[in-house]
């Protein structure tokens, strides 16, 4: 298991929107063989900074099955208008949950 | 409920040692109030870089409270001489989880 973090700016003003943008874009990741989780959090000291936190069941579920796949399209779609620059992905594992 | 993002860049060949103290510091966390949980995940695409994930249940708890309290020197005592770089820190908030 791997968690995609996928850092993205959010045009000034577009915050709402992005927010709906990724509501609209849920069933698309729900389609998607290997996806688990969808979380989305956002930045305390940078407003406009999100971070979509995505459990995938290996890490080229995301970054091959899932970005040649049409929900990519859809999910790009339903947000690339209201990113300020392109989204910075990363992928974590789990060391450990301490508590 | 906050979240923290510690993101840490560790020496070459100091992982280990690195996960050791972030497990010895796991009860200075414990005891600290207002902390919920502590999370330690690894960068797949950088693998000297950690991100220690921890709820706190406001901002406050975290930036006041644990870093004037003597379990922020504890913490940084087990870790710092890890560190290849100061700490890169912001705290997020859920906006929803979707799935």
């Amino acid at each position: 298991m791997v968690t995609e973090i996928a850092q993205i700016d959010v045009k000034p003003g577009m915050e709402a929107e992005f927010e709906a943008g990724v509501r609209k874009a849920v069933p698309a990741f729900q389609r998607s063989k290997g996806c688990k989780s969808v979380k989305l959090v956002r930045s305390v000291e940078k407003p406009q900074r999100y971070r979509l936190m995505v459990q995938w069941d290996t890490l080229e579920a995301h970054t091959v099955d899932f970005r040649n796949a049409p929900e990519f399209q859809e999910w790009r779609g339903c947000v690339a208008h209201t990113f300020d620059a392109p989204p910075y992905v990363e992928h974590v594992e789990e060391v450990f949950q301490a508590f």
